[in-house]
């Protein structure tokens, strides 16, 4: 029996829409909703109670295959059985109503739930620190790599001198030093300040913020397919490194950190090869810099791998690697004992991350492992990407730059232009599609781990029937 | 019937100390989770299991008296039977497996939901936008206040130019100005980038990280008890709110925003006056800046009122009052819509809050007007800080500027220096009360909602007998 009809007996069969969309009653919905709440980006306003396994239900009835689920955050499918069960546990519930304060009072199931984020951790990697979104992932990783850089050059004393312990008040060097993080051009890293800082994919996510002056680098654009191209792609590989070495030559600050995601997904779903991964984990280390892994929006498992950037086996491995999404938890994985800062309290903050959430993420993991969803999602990726290779021989001004071979079903595909993509998205929701963009004018497929090939020939037929009216 | 007995009919009747602290159990737990997670803050480990109202016990079956309440954070005491129906209600369990990308795809029960947090607003707010912590919570005040200083300097036109949206993917004005939030010396308002920038308790909290080079001002130092120096603590409300006007005056960038607790908490438990507040939102008026309340520590009813500057009724209102700990859901509550971001977007991450943080946040506000327990906090608080006062005339040597009066049980006071506050901290312990610390050399009283007379009872009988033997 395949893994979607276990979990999800009842799964609709295939998408229904009743309306034009959104419905008269998201619309009814969203109007009453945005007097208390910004609800201009809403799509519409979903019946979760109704919506189930790979299917999306609407307040108007209509049901969407959801290749989208929630900014690719939805693991195991809507009402997920086993998640219930987990939802529904004493563990969880003390998790809920007695929330600690983790790092100093943390409850005797800690060190079980910790250990089951621990059980799927990147190969190479034994420690994790916990936060709550991503961007809190990728700042509490920024700390521990500014803290590392500093305590390294200060021969990993644990005295702060009289003048650090006044400058930092003072929010000046040497107290607070100006070091910096590199980001790639394209790059979606969250939307805090020191995320913002990093983050190069739109002017929207950061216009009006102020940043710190961080430089960036260019990731590696390939021409596709790639296998037509590789010589040409090599070439750009050697380019973006060159500027990766220059900056770290040229900068303005010291660089304590590179920041990578092995795909740029809000970007573009852009692709780096283990060439170019190698070669920046070899830049850092020459280079006395950590390289930390931004797996948000790749982890568990969607690229039939649990982790994205296990495709590619650099060594060493990355220094840290940051999840959220998916993994419904937020937090950074390491190794090296010198990323703990070398005092207590100085990566700390008072809930230390989510019990809850920290369950539910053990639970997926384990879910994952046990169905093996890895090698489910790269079979069922392999079946998409034909399906779409073919699609893309027969309307080849309408799939361009197929992305994502070998990749699970982390798929994504261009358009010409930005219109044309926002078209294709309005009509694909009309047969039944939840699909959501990326860049200016692709579209992105982050279905769940549990999307199959009956799902696969459902979401290609809405393709080919939209693709026929252009 | 009290709300203590009506909560937690089996709640121990007084604690009960069986080990040395931390207990042998706490002591081989700790090491064993120091080998996947950062233990070295560890006070103890916790059986959340057989904790019970005011109560926390440990592994080895200690029994605390717990006036910490991990950190100021828990609101109606462990294992509170009204919150755990909410828990496992079928609307929690689809909120922890089903989590929205709540901007996008809100749920049917969304507004609802987002009404309950409304429903205790402070006086004078009425919309809400929702994060994941305290300094989350901080920081997307932050950025709406730039949105909002930004927007209203080019005239609310909704398109930006070219340059702005060049510069800004370059971390470079005019796109990514620079502009500031004014902070207070001893202020805490988080450990990430922006909140560390303006955090200025204590150097441990932000050493070795990069800051914005953001101004501070004084917050005042009161002589106590207050009604003896009420001509003194006048002078210094208006030596404050000088150095505040001159901030503005000699501002190296602009101040979007004044950001202030109404009770500096992990600070030492600083007061405001009213005249200092209404002085400080008399100042942001004039020079265009907007006014945040941070109430991470002091809302949800601790000070006798639902939210500590509603004792002051300053007029207008904040703009942003600012929320997490006791709430379990974090966000800001404002009122003008020329703070919700001119274009959609703008605001917004993969989850705008946690569904199953902000149902249990309704929850807790709804708890607390059924029963009322502002005014039962207040009755407490006020037997309390009289038993206190009087312990203070007798041991004047270590019970020094008594603070929180008519503030409910949000009650410090400080020692002569630090290693006798931590000596108390360590002997109160023994008699089994969970206590901490803030600033240097103060203690603080951070108990739940249901912390009555027969706590307080206990509470300053352990607090008599640790000073009788110095």
């Amino acid at each position: 029996m395949s893994i979607s009809s276990k979990y999800f007996p009842n799964e609709p069969s295939a998408p229904e829409v009743k309306t034009a969309f959104p419905g008269p009653k998201s619309q009814e919905a969203v109007k009453s909703l945005d007097t208390v709440f910004d609800a201009r980006p809403v799509y519409f306003v979903a019946d979760y109670e109704k919506s189930n396994g790979n299917y999306i239900v609407d307040v108007d009835g209509n049901t969407y295959l959801d290749v989208y689920a929630q900014i690719a955050s939805i693991p195991l499918g809507y009402n997920n059985p086993a998640l219930a069960e987990v939802a529904k546990s004493d563990k969880m519930i003390r998790a809920i109503i007695d929330r600690p304060a983790l790092g100093n009072f943390p409850g005797k199931d800690t060190q079980e739930i910790i250990q089951s984020l621990l059980d799927v951790a990147p190969k190479g990697q034994d420690k994790v620190w916990s936060g709550l979104s991503g961007a809190d992932a990728n700042e509490l990783a920024f700390k521990a790599a500014f803290m590392w850089y500093q305590s390294r050059k200060r021969g990993y004393k644990t005295d702060f001198t009289t003048e650090e312990s006044k400058t930092v008040m003072e929010n000046q060097s040497p107290g607070s030093p100006d070091l910096a993080v590199l980001s790639f051009e394209r790059a979606f890293h969250g939307r805090l300040f020191a995320t913002a800082s990093t983050t190069r994919s739109k002017p929207i996510h950061k216009l009006d913020l102020p940043s710190f002056k961080w430089p960036k680098a260019q990731f590696p654009s390939y021409k596709y397919p790639l296998e037509e191209h590789s010589k040409d792609n090599e070439e750009e590989d050697k380019r973006c490194l060159a500027i990766v070495e220059d900056a770290f030559k040229n900068a303005a600050a010291p660089i304590a950190a590179v920041l990578i995601e092995p795909i740029q997904s809000e970007g573009g779903d852009n692709h780096a090869s283990k060439a170019f991964l190698q070669g920046l984990r070899d830049i850092t280390i020459n280079h006395g810099a950590l390289l930390i892994m931004d797996e948000v929006q790749t982890g568990v498992a969607a690229t039939g791998k649990f982790w994205a950037h296990e495709h590619f086996d650099i060594s060493p491995a990355p220094d840290m690697v940051t999840f959220s999404k998916k993994f419904q938890s937020a937090g950074y994985y390491f190794h090296d004992p010198e990323i703990i800062p070398n005092v207590a309290y100085r990566q700390f903050n008072t809930w230390c991350g989510d019990p809850a959430r920290m369950l539910l993420a053990g639970a997926i993991g384990a879910e994952v492992k046990k169905n093996d969803l890895g090698a489910a999602v790269a079979r069922v990726g392999d079946y998409l990407y034909k399906k779409l290779d073919a699609l893309a021989k027969k309307y080849p001004d309408f799939i361009n730059n197929l992305r994502g071979k070998d990749r699970g079903t982390f798929i994504a595909w261009s358009f010409k232009d930005a219109p044309l993509r926002n078209q294709f998205l309005s009509d694909i929701k009309k047969e039944g599609i939840n699909m959501g963009g990326c860049a200016e004018d692709s579209v992105r497929l982050r279905p769940t781990l549990v999307f199959e090939e009956k799902h696969a020939d459902i979401l290609t037929a809405a393709i080919e029937k939209v693709l026929a009216t252009y």
